[in-house]
């Protein structure tokens, strides 16, 4: 009978099916919370337990539970209006210091100081767990396989070592790339993988080049300063001297949230995994009054604008010179928009509370999208094939936007410095010049042209997780090396050395041979 | 009707189906061709009309028409004894010269000569097809829509772009990663990844590191130098000056025939696509004398023995050793051999002309598998889960079993100087030690652990290319670069220059201002 038993585990593990497995979610807020709940989604679907830590001042993450879905709510000693004030500074901090290479230095002083706050509330958030004994105590009895944790809220790490289980990441990208290129060894040569924040591509002349290669050490030497702390909170936590970088280098596998329809190429490791876009689906029937409305719009079609979930209104001002840009387009225009109804409004546009983005976008009349440049909203016009006009904001949307573009998807506008023409000018280029749709549509086949789904790779990966206990044989040996030795610099260093030895031997013995001719002929002259 | 055909051929490209296409091949010898056969079967069985261009010197490659799969049959001036020839002198001077740190001036000289008959017959091949007009002009016409080259026979690529059409490769290494490296701009860090050819792992101290670090930048001179003459060659043939190098850098995919069970993790880049195994499948029954034979075993089981299709014979002296230490095992012996009896051959064993491999391996009194360490037996020891002996050879085969120590699943013996004991203890210590069992049936988990067969992705990225007319959304923008912009080495040194020019500026004004000071001074005094 026990045989049996372990011939058919032995089987299921040969054909890659994992039974009902426990899995642990440390999530992040906002369009991270919205990402890893398809994933979540998912795995309830293959029969799996999920439990969510989610902090009791969470914002975007509701505890809805269900027989599969757990969610353990654990206490801070702050409310979510703290978290909501955080997100906000974020927001206006970077909205009103966009980094340049004029700026950099400002902007970094800035978003340092609102990066105290955000550490502050990930350390809240952390010690509501590592501290509170009894849900340790819950989570180790609860036997999970797994760990899937975003590693923009620093801590899932350290549970999940403090649970002895394995954990793997979900990610879109890490400030200055540091987690993946050092924590995670990732090569990301300056010459052609852009930095990070840089709004460069991979086509940089030498200007470009030089300006990438700082932005490297800078955005390194940055996160190694605001990010430092953690180091003693990490050690401190583990129970030994290690570093935050140390312990995410463990991480079995990274999921990254991007493509390379939206990526430009470069290496990476075999346990890195682009499920980019796994959040995306075939549309929906829109709701009556909707369809209704962009029936209305005959052969012109409808334009779809939000701004996300994190920017609630704009000013006054600003919002009455969108209205007017939109009022202007033989579109018609829904727009996500809560703030008050901007006397400019045309008849052509809607506002709406909330819309079905995804269904709007792959509704067969929309002619473009009006976005921050969220990847989560930009892979959703990638897969229906939209072109975008790129309104970004804060974080990555301006690199978001600036991929698009390269790509020729999309044309930008600055939300600071656009006027109504702007605006107008931006979508009406993206809606009549036919190269932006048809380069959409190609990012669009390629987004749909996969050997398997984004969200049934990072399924997958998540129960070989937990049918592997790990996944070590994806783990390169560059773990192993100190930073010198990555490097190969001690190598370096010593064959140098043996060089100059050489040299140095060579020229003393080619001197004293000089010396000793010179002293014979002397001798022989004198003789 | 033809806007319901385009939107027919939309949907299809959408989800991922491509109708019989037209696929030209450009093979290898050997062991090659047994390999790139099963992506040959596998495109006929997906409706695929296949074409392969065989040399009229071609060896392994036996034209055998079906209505979906033609031979090209070229004509070259030498006939397939010369192709023999060359492939014996490859393995005899790898064999008598086998390198190492002492050797390797020797090995390189050697091995070069043969090398010179070797580029030779490739050089013919080609010409055999870009000067055979008539065949050139038949194949522009067949409309094929990608080439799959094997590039250590150059070529395909040429052929490739004299018609017009997209190429890959199907490829285990090239000498030196020379060719995955430098044109296929793949970073491999000499840290952490072992030189090929070097039998080193990824685990190295320092004295080993130095010694990776050396063979990279050697094996890449010796490449340069016996590889030059394609530079003209090329040049020659595509009209215009290129290299070998920049022309295989436009590969739209490289099909790498290993895996992370293989193979050491390590940085690639996303058209590389790593399909080792793919020829592996599901043991069927054996022959009736066979079965029978490996059923007499009992418990003990039986062990498989073959040095795989380039090595026919051993001496009589080397075989009669082996066969002495095969007598001594209680485990029955299949041995493929087609040399002159061993006076020492022992009632276990018996010997074959041909063997079916892949059953033998598959079959569940197996116990143990010697090989040359070949890329392809390897892999279906690995699939199988069957510790291995080792007996390398030539080309990769060192490094190959190499690798397989280094995960636990094999022990090596050396070919020239094993002792039947040697051969005895290693057999028995994989039989006996159930580590080497344990590691082999890890190993063939995570071979069986993917989210989609080697087979089946090796398929979908030739029909993506096919459908697509390319990948070059998995193009590195490294391809634009010249190798000192790609190592940034115009940005340190222009960025160094202007350190240098600070502080050249800075003492001087620091001298100059000291000097009016000490002036100033004086003039005071003398006052």
């Amino acid at each position: 009978m026990l045989k049996n038993i372990l011939l058919l585990s032995l089987q299921m593990s040969l054909v890659g099916i994992t039974l009902g497995g426990n899995v642990l979610i440390w999530p992040m807020e906002g369009s991270h919370w919205l990402n890893i709940k398809i994933i979540i989604d998912e795995l309830i679907k293959k029969q799996h337990n999920v439990t969510v830590l989610a902090s009791s001042a969470a914002l975007y993450i509701k505890p809805t539970h269900t027989p599969s879905l757990t969610f353990e709510v654990y206490k801070v000693a702050f409310g979510p209006e703290k978290t909501a004030e955080v997100i906000r500074n974020f927001v206006l901090t970077w909205l009103e210091n966009r980094p340049s290479p004029s700026t950099i230095w400002r902007f970094y002083h800035e978003i340092g100081k609102v990066l105290e706050d955000f550490h502050t509330i990930c350390r809240g958030n952390c010690d509501g767990v590592l501290k509170n004994q009894k849900l340790m105590e819950k989570l180790k009895k609860s036997k999970f396989e797994v760990m899937v944790s975003d590693p923009v809220f620093p801590c899932g790490d350290i549970i999940a070592l403090k649970l002895g289980i394995p954990f793997m990441y979900t990610l879109r990208f890490s400030p200055a790339s540091t987690v993946e290129k050092h924590c995670g060894k990732t090569p990301y040569p300056p010459s052609y993988v852009p930095a990070i924040l840089s709004e460069l591509t991979d086509q940089m002349p030498f200007a470009d080049r030089i300006r990438n290669f700082i932005s490297y050490h800078l955005q390194d030497y940055i996160f190694d300063s605001l990010w430092k702390s953690w180091d003693s909170y990490y050690s401190e936590a583990l129970g030994k001297p290690t570093t935050l970088c140390e312990t995410m280098g463990k991480a079995e596998i990274w999921l990254m949230r991007t493509y390379w329809d939206f990526e430009f190429p470069r290496p990476y490791l075999p346990n890195f995994e682009f499920v980019g876009g796994l959040h995306c689906k075939p549309a929906k029937p829109l709701p009556k009054e909707m369809e209704e409305f962009v029936q209305s719009s005959g052969e012109h079609g409808f334009v779809v604008f939000t701004l996300g979930s994190m920017v609630k209104n704009l000013t006054e001002e600003k919002a009455s010179l969108i209205a007017s840009a939109l009022a202007q387009i033989p579109q018609k225009v829904l727009w996500r928009y809560t703030g008050n109804i901007p006397t400019t409004l045309g008849a052509n546009t809607r506002l709406y509370e909330w819309m079905p983005q995804n269904d709007l976008l792959g509704h067969p009349k929309t002619k473009a999208f009006i976005t921050h440049g969220g990847t989560n909203g930009i892979y959703e016009a990638i897969y229906h094939g939209v072109p975008m006009v790129g309104v970004p904001m804060f974080a990555d949307q301006y690199d978001n936007i600036v991929h698009m573009k390269a790509k020729g998807a999309a044309v930008e506008v600055n939300i600071n410095t656009m006027t109504s023409a702007d605006l107008l000018n931006a979508l009406r280029t993206v809606i009549n010049d036919p190269s932006y749709k048809e380069n959409a549509m190609r990012l669009s086949r390629i987004q749909h042209d996969q050997p398997i789904k984004p969200l049934d790779r990072a399924v997958f990966w998540i129960e070989f997780v937990m049918r592997h206990k790990g996944a070590k044989h994806l783990r390169p040996a560059a773990h192993n090396l100190t930073w010198f030795q990555y490097y190969s610099l001690d190598v370096i260093g010593f064959l140098l050395t043996c060089v100059a030895a050489a040299v140095f031997l060579v020229t003393k013995c080619c001197l004293f041979s000089c010396r000793k001719v010179g002293k014979t002929g002397k001798k022989k002259k004198r003789e």
